[in-house]
């Protein structure tokens, strides 16, 4: 009477595309990047895609759940959250883990659940001939626009080749950048990593981007590099040029007297990232804006949730971005075109990569947003012959774990991560 | 590359089905209750069904919003829930409405969406092969527990034959209903109506319940005919009683000072009936559990944002209920299977009708639970003799709009609507 799709097996390939040495607030981003590539088979020969962080937790949280998922139906999404949580109950390194670096409370079965859901979404897509966003409830916009994001950086890795965008650690440079990265993507908004310079630099930086493109929206993320009284001085600074600031200070307490004392908005992805977080920030007005995430916050599914859980409790939502590969821009592309209530661009990291693994046309930036993939499922296809080499990259490159601040300790041996720093 | 569902035309059948008198806090049910019955038409011959209330200013707003959707994709909900919106943003009347008897904040938006979201899940579940609970993020129970419905009522009509359930007026009578209803349904959880007689008689009878049904959760609804005094008075009375005591006196600081003052969890859906009501709701702690009810929430997927909200900010999660039929039962009972934060039985008038307009043979209560429907979509086919029957009852019984108030006055003349009452 009705249609049956069931897993039959779930391939999971962790892969290390290489990635520039881009400056954050606990350090630099090592010469690979690390994801896991998931592959859901079914009965019918229909195979989902998802994609998710590789560090060796989760990668040993990700095959447990795995083994438990075979013989379910693709639908039963609510059933495998559940699933997932079991087969984690016992993986006591579950809480913390470093595998984005700096987000370390979020929920470890909504992070492994994640990849497993955008699998099942894609072959739910599949079979019905219907793009994941119908599922999500049918896209709302046809495209959806991401912001430039800027990083200071080296001109290189330590004893490497300078990559082809080269140094930027001062203003001038930071404008270059995003003029460049405005002339191929089209970006109509720009995001700068901050955190890295002291902040009166950062100040300038963002002033001078201000002057170079008036009328952009602008915002600064120092992943809670200040303290309250530094974070206040820098927001009465930037008040009137930025469009929001993302995680001055650490803590809910922090942002929460930061916010009473600017008029900017503050975004999160560091003191809000669980759905456990979102009571106490509205019972304390620490955040303005949420950037949502699918790969921490649980899902597609669960991330429309945390869109109608902010646009029912006044705050705003955009969308925050780890380094990742084209199944998650896929993904991240059908959620937000599904999402009525996405009141900033979204974040990308997409222009810092120069390696896929799923095949070209489909994920193209035009005037700074992408196209809602039109064909069935997730809409985009694996190549295989990219996997494979990626992932001889990931068996080579010797990296396992994320580590920005080791790698930087490695050039700066007195280098410490602190936060707040300044 | 993608298969296209697309609207070519929307009947709307308003159908009255009879209805015992059954006693509330603002007068008495009419002799018929209003429905209307929707069926969404597709290219592909595919049907969806939908069912709502049937009040005149409704069905004008139904029809209003129905003959914008021609044309649209049945997966384009975001874009529908907009259509709908500007269909209705000159209806003066869209606001204020009788249509539920104490129902008269909730957003009209969602009211007139509802049934066609309802549709459109039928026919993508149709069109997929799937049961819409699989739509809304699978089912995570098989059936789904109702609470019997508990009624003070007169033993017919005025004028008319007693009906076969008689009259119930005092605690004996609600007992011996109790009794009936759980005989012939199974019902393990029980739900008074109150706010008919004075606040100790309906102590008496729920404490005459508690003594009859040891080990069965009662709660108790008087639908805010009580004050604040009265309400903590009787809440100190049946604390250890109740599992919640559902509204007893008008809006959200009324019932934050009684909240404060019992231990019984209060529920609500008269105070708390639309997303905008919720933050205010949670800041002042004035409900522990919110009856959804997709009729007037927008629709299964926005129910589901509900269920979200409530599991995040702490609150329980029920489902309220008005005399419907099996189109409603069938949208209910796939949302509460889907619904994993579903914490108490959900309220049905189901046992107190006599006519249907669905095919018999899938809503089963067994053990006071439905099972969900299996077959695609909803699960359930209309019964085109019993659709046409209803109407011609319909447009024979004269009852255009929900009035239990008048029709209370016509046997009791000096009988006002009060809230509260005591």
């Amino acid at each position: 009477m009705t249609n049956s799709l069931r897993i039959t097996g779930v391939r999971i390939t962790p892969v290390a595309f290489r990635d520039p040495a881009l400056l954050n607030a606990v350090g630099v981003h090592e010469p690979y990047a690390l994801r896991a590539i998931v592959e859901v088979d079914t009965g019918e020969g229909l195979v989902g895609l998802g994609e998710t962080y590789a560090d060796e937790g989760h990668l040993r949280r990700l095959r447990a759940a795995a083994d438990t998922l075979t013989g379910m139906d693709v639908y039963a999404l609510g059933a495998m959250h559940s699933k997932v949580a079991e087969a984690l109950a016992g993986d006591d390194g579950a809480a913390g883990s470093g595998l984005t670096g700096m987000i370390t409370t979020s929920s470890a079965v909504d992070r492994v659940f994640s990849p497993f859901e955008v699998a099942c979404l894609d072959l739910q897509g599949k079979a019905a001939g219907r793009p994941v966003s119908d599922l999500l409830g049918g896209a709302v916009r046809d495209s959806v626009p991401f912001s430039a994001y800027l990083f200071y950086k080296w001109a290189g890795h330590p004893g490497g080749e300078p990559d082809d965008w080269g140094a930027a650690l001062d203003p001038d440079a930071v404008v270059a950048q995003a003029r460049r990265m405005i002339t191929e993507y089209g970006f109509t908004a720009v995001k700068l990593k901050g955190g890295v310079r002291p902040p009166e630099e950062e100040i300038e930086a963002v002033l001078a981007l201000r002057e170079a493109l008036p009328g952009v929206p602008l915002r600064l993320d120092p992943n809670a590099a200040w303290s309250v009284p530094t974070s206040v001085a820098v927001a009465r600074r930037l008040e009137g040029v930025l469009e929001y600031l993302e995680d001055p200070t650490p803590g809910l307490a922090g942002m929460a007297e930061v916010a009473r004392q600017t008029s900017i908005p503050l975004a999160t992805n560091m003191c809000v990232v669980a759905f456990e977080h979102l009571a106490p920030a509205v019972r304390q007005g620490a955040v303005q804006v949420v950037l949502s995430d699918h790969h921490y916050w649980g899902g597609l599914h669960r991330s429309k949730q945390l869109s109608g859980i902010c646009d029912t409790f006044g705050m705003g939502l955009s969308m925050h971005s780890n380094s990742h590969l084209g199944i998650s821009l896929a993904a991240m592309t059908h959620l937000a075109a599904a999402t009525p209530h996405l009141t900033y661009a979204c974040d990308t990291h997409w222009p810092w990569k120069t390696e896929e693994v799923v095949e070209p046309g489909v994920l193209e930036f035009t005037d700074g947003s992408v196209q809602v993939p039109k064909g069935p499922g997730l809409g985009v296809e694996l190549d295989r012959d990219a996997l494979a080499r990626l992932h001889e990259q990931y068996l080579r490159c010797g990296q396992r774990n994320r580590d920005d601040t080791g790698y930087m300790k490695r050039t700066d041996p007195g280098y410490e991560k602190k936060s707040p720093r300044w």
